[in-house]
């Protein structure tokens, strides 16, 4: 079973999708980013899909699923990297991620979970 | 085909609609804006179209699906100019525009993204 790696950075995760996920590993990465903000009380997590050149709606939903679990367990999720023409189609199926923080590359992401912090 | 010209104005984008766009140009303008914002790295974009007497509803499902995008790619949109007959149509036909952020006029529409730049 394919498992995604989780990386920690400081007070950060960083996780970086690079392959189409079936049901079974979205699970498992979400099973084991809730272990891991528990364990290391991480206050975010940058989730880079900038290797993707589709989401469909079943990423889509993991990625609100994800975000809404770490919110719950206190961290902050942003979403980075996406590109304009997965925007583009996300937005066209319906699927504006809203509630789901986002930006342009991981730097952004990163300032942007400083900012979170500070407030 | 008839091309919706984008402005760079520092850190923001400028798009000034002017003619009543048929749906090729609005999903050109979609995709060229999608792509100006993942080159430019810009942190807002101000729509104004002070000069349209109307705006229908596809037009106002546009701007919609454009803030929509935008967001995702982490810029804030921001739609300045709407005329007060505009504003009552709008309404009227139910397109309250929510999710958008809307202001009276480029100054003030300025004004917003300089704040949420700091927020």
């Amino acid at each position: 079973m394919e498992r995604i790696p989780i990386l920690r950075m400081g007070k950060y995760l960083l996780v970086t999708i690079q392959i189409d996920m079936q049901d079974q590993t979205a699970l498992l990465l979400q099973e084991d980013l809730a272990t891991m903000v528990e364990k290391t009380g991480a206050h975010g997590l940058l989730i880079d899909v900038s290797a993707l050149e589709m989401v469909d709606s079943f990423i889509g939903r993991t990625l609100v699923g994800i975000s809404d679990i770490c919110r719950i367990l206190g961290a902050t999720t942003v979403v980075v990297g996406i590109r304009p023409a997965v925007a583009i189609t996300l937005v066209e199926l319906g699927l504006s991620l809203g509630g789901v923080k986002t930006a342009l590359n991981v730097e952004r992401g990163m300032a942007m979970l400083n900012a979170a912090q500070d407030a």
